[in-house]
């Protein structure tokens, strides 16, 4: 299926647009100047559609250009030393990604950078007492292994912490809270047993660690901690380094901020000179977790890296790519398998440009900072270029872990799933060479597209700050040795990816979305998906709120005429595929870019101004995270927020709140489905 | 200067597209096909150029066929009875919009309705007494005078009233307030005038009205009057029907809602099904008069008339017209003068469109209802249609009163100061005809042009909603009977514009600047000014916080960035004055859409999402309404806002305000600068 792998470079030497055919002496005299001229710039520009290859021969030829290889070099160099955010081995990576991506044919690279608020240990300690017994004292640190290559740079990792928890102290009776949630909360004072000024110690697994530690707070806790269960994390295999499972004395290291973006420049950017809240008032948010895990806080600076393939028809129009580069330590999955893949995949492109090669739409590679504290890097940057992102992003694609095992991990918007499809089906298996990507995807378990209202990754202020089409994709999804000192080349090498096709895998379905989407005339949107989500997700709230006094027929109503909108942008691009070179839409390329212009806007609409009821930065209405998880997504956030305070104080008022949560998302599906049709009222 | 009235319609024969000459057979014959083929369209695409006229000839013409006659014919049909928004009056002067723009050569017209809260009395009295002194009644009515031709259809005419003030009474000592302003007030208090459960008098000027009753509700007042004075509206001249001045027992009816749009739907359109507050909770709030002024409250439906002429090569791109209809009386001025300009212009595009001229960009006519009671008819459509006409709006032009007097009255956003300029001077002056409207405009006393923060008329959703450039003008700004009995047809063509010149200059004007919006391949924007306006603003702030901790530097250095992206589309535009036939631009009309985005989009930029400060529905960060009076337009209104409330608290913490709003409009002109310079960071 895939063409043969094109080594020479003939077509790099000719010229882009081909100087035409003179024309036979005699015939010219005889024609009136004026059309002469004209039939000559013509023809050059048609000679040039005849011989110019077509955006797929790019396609397939990046296909067949990966290279494990390259990858695992990549990798390889990234993951020498630990680089969290803010230490010299984070900006050596970046030197790493720049001077790789300037390298290539032509990718202008820049670095921004932002100063932010991260935070470091500074004193640790936890002992175990019991009445009339010596107390035991922990000691938070995780064993190297012999052999570990790594066993010299490992003591450059940050020490075992949670990022943002306060400073303090605490000396209380422990209570075991099962996995911190809301629920398991609940059920402690069900039962009688009152936490308050206690040490809540609860297992990593279910919600975001950030929830486990609020949930804490909340209860009325004195202090949290959170530990990795034997059970989950160890137990079902051998441990590493003689297995892929979690050492004993591992431990999963991260952030426990529930906010996005730097906490001093909560709804803007940490530009130069921008202004600030003081520390302390950041560290006093609801967001934060408010009680002791031992951290120190500084004003830090990331660097992202930016690099720009401009677009030759629509450089206006961006497609971008992106992966963050801080790691809690070496973080060979997370992220590094990431960042190795997005500069496989720049070498590929580079080799396209080589060939002739130039996008229609303007891609964009971004390398973010600061992801793990946060979603710090990406976010900053979001909000400020927000205005001209929102005007010009045609779609993101987020790769944070590539590669950590088998199978294939999406995220989505809904107008991509169709997409999504048809790229894994020209992508092969990596484990298995006489299979698409697609076979493998669509027989596992995660063959159902997952949904981005989540905050697990750097797609966050793309989807809910601005409303862009976005994908969040990687091979494998769990592994035991996450955010701890052996994720690391070793691990990856061994266990996670030994041959580094997946690797190249997802390189390849990373890299043919951005081709996709860049190249095609029209936009590779799909929104009969999303039809079928709001409907779904309207089935959920009329479950949910049966024989309350709710009426859902705005909502309804409202996903009506989006299924309209859709049938019309249907029925529109039927008519398109009559093209031909003498069609009006070949000679009106306004037309086209009407159209594109309403498939990529339709997302932006699904964002109301004001924001998500209590949480203003979160403008998308449709999905959002679970109040009580940032790793879950939910549809429609804010009704269903309503619906359980609701459920909670049953008041005639709350449901209220609930009916009007459910004209919010009305209004903002009214609201797409005109940008889609492209009719006012 | 102008043309000659063309009369005959010899172009209205001629196709649009021409067929082009056959080549020589001899000489086609020796041609290759595909060549041949592709010059016989080139060909014909480029005959079509040289042919067609070019849009300045349609300008002219438009100019030329300007009509009096025509305006005051519909001046006189629209002014027969009193128009009340909600009436059956105003339905059918809705039909006479409707009749006349479908019965034109193209112009698809429809009716948006929208079910909304307007108020009318029901009982009114006012009496004033005296100790041992028998009370007197106020008749509250206005006057017929001999031989009036409207003494019957005025019985019609709403009684006097404040629309939207509390149903109530009063009986109570009147305490004289002047004109009802904030420091009319602080000047009783300090004279130590207690107001409370007084009746508040002021004369109505210097504020709008709704601020007057506000002020008088936040000073304790029981009740408000406001008063014609006499020495204001009547003494200067002779009395109406003998002179241009009120009559003695004229009165200034209006709203005294602060708000705008229906006030049961605040933040979003009264589209059928919608969510809705309570009218009790709707006239509960800080912009409800809150005091008695003697109205009932009825929910009634509102008309909207749109007609649009799609745009040949940007249909998806809109120019838009909008007048209201609903007047308080007979509204000759207010706003039928407009609405007849409107439709006098509109018979102009339709003779355009018979001799062959379409526009490039879409252009909309709009004559809005329900703007008397707070600019609703406009601001339920713009809420209604928000996400597709952000995206798509170039510009919106609003007439409001059309003619009133002499002289030319313009408000608009900064980077159409120079087209106003422009057209201004292809304009006769209707008073006269030896010099141009500029010439007269220049030499009068309102030759600046004022900003569009003030919610004075249908602007006000376009402008502070969603960031539209926008313009508001009138011939003539003030005349006595405003609001009154008096405004009526007779007293239009005896002292308002006796020839209707002054109507056909405003249509001249109008017309013009919606033709070159929608037909200029560039769009005539010029941000240079916004550059001036936006350092005038920064200097009034730096006297007003001299010696305080407030510091502009983020302020200065946005100005700096927004001042380098205007010179960068300059020397883009000086690049684009070689153009010709050849040049890349003209076969890449993507290009040129890249940078009419842009200077398209920057407008938007300059509006926060969040919105302003405690004013979340008005997202304009530049220009919006003075605290204390909405007829007033504030550049960086809520600097200003902080500034008035840090001197009078002198808090480090309303400083620190003072400084969050200066970074807030930083803010966004950073963006502002980025859109316009087409540049991420």
């Amino acid at each position: 299926m895939l063409p043969p792998h094109v080594e020479d470079d003939h077509f790099a030497r000719t010229p882009l647009i081909a100087r035409p055919l003179p024309l036979p002496r005699r015939a010219a005299a005889r024609l009136h100047p004026l059309p002469l001229l004209v039939a000559a710039a013509a023809f050059a520009t048609y000679y040039h559609l005849l011989v110019a290859p077509a955006p797929s021969y790019y396609h397939s030829l990046f296909l067949s250009l990966g290279s494990n290889e390259t990858a695992a070099a990549h990798l390889r160099a990234l993951t020498a030393r630990p680089h969290l955010a803010g230490t010299e081995a984070n900006a050596l990576a970046a030197d790493h990604v720049v001077s790789t991506l300037s390298s290539l044919c032509s990718f202008p690279t820049r670095v921004t950078p932002y100063s932010v608020l991260l935070s470091y240990p500074a004193h640790r300690s936890l002992s175990l007492s019991a009445p009339g017994r010596a107390a035991t004292a922990f000691a938070l640190v995780q064993d190297a292994y012999a052999g570990d290559p790594y066993a010299a740079a490992s003591a450059e990792a940050v020490p075992t912490f949670l990022a943002y928890a306060a400073s303090g102290s605490a000396a209380a009776e422990a209570v075991y809270a099962n996995y911190g949630r809301a629920e398991d909360y609940a059920y402690l004072a069900s039962r009688g047993v009152n936490v308050t000024g206690k040490v809540a110690v609860a297992r990593y697994g279910e919600v975001f660690r950030g929830d486990k530690v609020k949930n804490a707070r909340v209860a009325g806790a004195a202090a949290a901690l959170i530990y990795t269960d034997f059970k989950d994390y160890t137990a079902p295999g051998k441990a590493f380094p003689d297995g892929p499972w979690m050492p004993p004395t591992g431990v999963q290291v991260g952030s426990a901020f529930k906010g996005v973006g730097d906490p001093t420049t909560p709804m803007w950017a940490s530009s130069e000179g921008c202004e600030r809240v003081s520390i302390a008032e950041a560290m006093a948010t609801d967001d934060m977790p408010g009680i002791p895990a031992l951290p120190v806080e500084l004003l830090d600076t990331l660097l992202n890296v930016i690099a720009v393939i401009e677009g030759k028809e629509e450089p206006d129009r961006y497609v971008i790519l992106g992966n963050h580069r801080d790691a809690w330590t070496f973080g060979a999955a997370d992220p590094s398998s990431g960042t190795a893949a997005l500069l496989e995949l720049a070498q590929r492109f580079s080799k396209l440009q080589s060939k002739g090669w130039r996008p229609r739409r303007t891609i964009i590679l971004c390398n973010w900072d600061a992801e793990e504290y946060g979603l710090i890097g990406s976010t900053e940057w979001v909000e400020e270029n927000r205005a001209i992102l929102t005007s010009r992003t045609v779609a993101y694609l987020n790769v944070d872990i590539g590669v950590c095992n088998s199978g294939l991990d999406v995220l989505a918007t809904p107008q991509l799933d169709e997409l999504l499809k048809q790229a894994s089906k020209q992508v092969q298996n990596p484990d298995n060479g006489t299979e698409s990507l697609y076979d493998m995807w669509m027989a596992s378990d995660s063959s159902l597209i997952g949904r981005l209202g989540s905050g697990g990754s750097d797609h966050f202020a793309f989807v809910q700050h601005i409303g862009i089409p976005s994908v969040s994709m990687s091979v494998g999804s769990d592994y035991a040795v996450y955010h701890s000192l052996y994720d690391d080349f070793t691990w990856m090498e061994k266990y996670g990816d030994p041959m580094f096709r997946r690797h190249v895998a997802v390189a390849s379905m990373w890299g043919l979305l951005a081709l996709r989407l860049s190249d095609d005339e029209i936009l590779p949107f799909n929104y009969g998906s999303y039809v079928a989500e709001l409907e779904k997700g309207a089935v959920g709230i009329n479950k949910s709120v049966l024989g309350m006094p709710v009426s859902l027929s705005p909502l309804q109503k409202s996903i009506k005429e989006f299924d309209k909108a859709v049938l019309k942008v249907d029925s529109e691009l039927k008519a398109l595929q009559t093209w031909n070179v003498w069609s009006p839409w070949r000679n009106n390329p306004l037309r086209v870019r009407d159209l594109n212009d309403r498939l990529m806007m339709t997302e932006r609409a699904f964002t109301e101004r004001e924001g998500q009821s209590g949480r203003p930065w979160r403008k998308h209405m449709i999905y959002g995270p679970s109040l009580h998880n940032d790793y879950g997504a939910e549809v429609y956030p804010g009704v269903d927020d309503a619906i359980q305070t609701a459920k909670r104080t049953n008041t005639s008022l709350s449901w209220q709140s609930v009916q009007h949560e459910i004209h919010r998302i009305a209004r903002v599906i009214s609201q797409a489905a005109l940008v889609l049709s492209g009719g006012l009222t």
